[in-house]
Parts: structure tokens; C-alpha cells; sequence
């Protein structure tokens, strides 16, 4: 493994399994989404603190390479980094299988947040939210 | 808190609130079926095992009640006892919230076994999990 | 099939199945919410209205028999009627098999309406939405 | 709006809003996916076949931008088109807010064949399924 910024240990739900038995694979955003809620947490300004403060988070792209599939009993490890690039934060968040170490899911997230009913610069997020 | 069975500790995911900012009701059935299926491999038989062996658990009844809600960062403890009765296991479940030690949610969630496409008198998953 | 004030036909979606291929017992939580959803919207009073209006639609109590699994393909008709019992809303909702005729989930569901954060005596919900 | 060999209409439900008001952004994955097995099944090929016949289909690759949100009330067009890569399908996915004409999301997903536990070349989804 790499170094990440965080990682969050997170145990496979068997309701997020389809009926081939491998978690469905919109289960993994909310996977990577929980586990950057989890950081801003761990940062010290939570998402709920962010809405309180008219900052709303979100989703502007998101690209997913699924390597290998989550089955029933499976812990993962999810990690991430993040970047700044003006308005945009980018999430590089890698999903691995604890017991093996193999890499499930590999994803970069582009989060904007929205003031005021518009994209803003980030510049606010950005102080209240060090990365 | 009185005594249980088993516990386990769940942290509450933003995707999980709705609209008004309280995690949806439809979520607590997942919280507790997530229990249920670690407790049952706390207790040496999963359900992954279950499925193989050509047991399958399934919902007959359900009765919850909503006492008080759940939001973004609040962590719960899920709480079950079960007996058995007949055919039907009986799965007395309540969720605390972990830092008020408030009773969110009280249920009873009625269990039974699904053998070669019928409801099974229990006898062997009985045998397989000792509750 | 009874009489019902409202019945939406509502397609079974494949992530809504779980391993065993039958969908899993907290979707028909989501397709009841779905379907009390529509039919106020038919009677002219949104939920999204609601919400704007400072009236908050919670469930208090649930109860729901599972009688016959939906399994991939499957359409059901989601029916409802409801009555007011002071504070309380109890919606009575069937949901059949289209198909079949067969009854696969009985519930009754009890709402009540959160005003300024409390449990409201339902009364201006009521001239807002005659049911 | 392009030609497109499937569309299939959508209403967004209120569970699948997070806190914001805003539909979250793993629902549309499963927007996408149930609009992909409607179009096999207007193809004549259920996943349900699919399945039985030893046919899974997985996703290798989302791509998805995020142009304009859905709100509570929303009603979404779902439309794609698809070609075979060798043993790839890719689909091209765009959702559009139905009142306004708007793109709220457009997506490209890579879907691979499991058989036999191994990515196949696609050639009997090819004869089963013809895009």
C-alpha cells in the first residue's frame, strides 16, 4: 500500500451484495463517500458543520476502476489523498481487500463545493478545511 | 440498557439521511439485519455458510418502532436478543444512540428459514446456531 | 384486490435483490415511503412542499408481513388507503405481484407530522391534505 | 437531445436525496443500471437469463460528470447507447431532467462478461444480445 492522507476500515453489509453475491457497484460511492466524510471529520469540520455553514460538497466527476470484486464476510481498507486544484478537490481513493491486500476499487473524485446555489472558488473550504 | 445477546456499534453514513437531515427509515432494517448477520457469525455460522448449506433467512414479520431519530456523526449501538420459537427465531432488536444513551428505534423482527423453496421447521439451523 | 385510494405500479430494480435473488425486506419500506409520496403529490400537496411548509412527515410505527418474495422482472402494484387518528396517520398499504394477483407485502404504516421539531396534532396537515 | 437506441423514464423518489435536497450521486449508477437491464430485457435477454445461462455482467469502468442536480419530484429520461469493444460493452449514458430538456448527468460505463469466474471475450453475450 501507498501512503494515504486517511484510511477507514469499512465491513461488507450483505444487502449491498447483488444477486451474483459481489457488493453492487454503486455501493462503492457511497463507500468513498463515507470515508471522506469520515476525514473531514477526522480534519475537524464535519459535513454537518460544512451544510450548517452554507458549503455544500458536491460530486462534479467521478471515475472508477473496479479490479476485483467484494464478497459477503469482506472487510475493506479505504484509503485516500486529496488535492486542490482551484475550485476542485480531487479525491484519489483506493478500496483494498484487508485479508488480502489486493486492490478492489481505484477511483479519482472531483468535489466541488456549492456556495450560494453556485460552484464556488473553494477559497472558504479551504481554510476551514486544510488538506 | 438491559442485557443482550450481542452488540455492535454503527456508525451512521450521511448517504443514509434524507431530505430533513434524519437517517431514513427504510436504513434501520439494513442497521439490523447487519447485526443479525454478525451475530450469527459471531456465533460460528455466517451467512454466507448458510446460503451454501441451502438455508436461507428471510423476513417474515417486522415491527418497528421509531422513537427517536438519528443524524449525521451520531454513532449507535445495536442491540439483539433472540429466541427461538417453532419454526420462527424472534429477534427482540434496539438501537441506542451511543453518546445519549437514548433509545432511537425498538424492534421485533420475525425470522424463518428457507429450505428447498420452503419455510423449514428450523430444526437444522437450530443445530448449525445454538441462539 | 380491495378498494385502495392510490395504487402506483412500481418495477423491482436489480440492486434491490440480494444474494438470494429476492428483494431484500427494506426496499418495500422504500417503495411504501415512494408510494405515500405519490399519492400526496396526487391530492396536490408534495412532500418537497411540505418540507417547505415546515411540516415533516416521520414514520412512528411499522409493521410489515412478508408473504411472497418479488424476484428480477417482477412489477408490483403498490396500494394504499389511510385514515387520521388525531396526531397519527395510519396508511394501510398492500403491495401485489402484477402478475400474479398475489399479495407479497401487508403493512401498516404510522405517520405523524414534526412541526418546530415536535410531534404536531396534525391539524394543519390535515386542511392541507384532506385524505 | 441525440438519437439513442433506449430511453426508459424515470421518477426520482425521495429516499434517494441526501441532506441536501439533491439526489445523491450514487443513485445514478443505479439509475444506469436498471436502465441497461430494461434495455436487455427490450432485447429480448433478461439479466435474469443472463444469469441463469452463466452470464454475469459486471462494470470495469465508470465515468461519470455530474452537469445539473435532481431535486425532490424530479422526473428523469434515461437513455443510452451501447458498442461492443472485443470483450467490452460500452455504454454511453446520459440522463436528462424531462421538464427543463437539462443534462444532468452524463456517464460512460465499461461492462465485461464473467463466465466461469474469468472475463470472457464476449462473443455469447455477443450472439444473445445483439447491440
Amino acid at each position: 500500500m501507498n501512503k494515504y492522507q486517511f484510511t477507514l476500515e469499512i465491513a461488507v453489509r450483505d444487502y449491498e451484495l447483488d444477486a451474483e453475491g459481489i457488493v453492487n457497484n454503486a455501493n462503492y460511492l457511497h463507500y468513498m463517500e463515507h470515508t471522506r466524510h469520515a476525514f473531514c471529520r477526522r480534519q475537524g469540520y464535519s459535513f454537518a458543520q460544512m451544510t450548517a455553514d452554507g458549503i455544500v460538497p458536491v460530486a462534479r466527476r467521478v471515475e472508477i476502476d473496479y479490479l476485483a470484486p467484494l464478497h459477503s464476510g469482506d472487510v475493506m481498507l479505504s484509503c485516500l489523498n486529496v488535492v486542490r486544484k482551484g475550485p476542485r478537490y480531487i479525491f484519489m481513493q483506493d478500496i483494498f481487500n484487508q485479508a488480502t491486500g489486493q486492490l478492489a476499487v481505484k477511483a479519482q473524485i472531483t468535489i466541488v463545493a456549492i456556495e450560494n446555489g453556485k460552484i464556488s472558488r473553494g477559497d472558504r473550504l479551504a481554510r476551514l478545511l486544510p488538506v
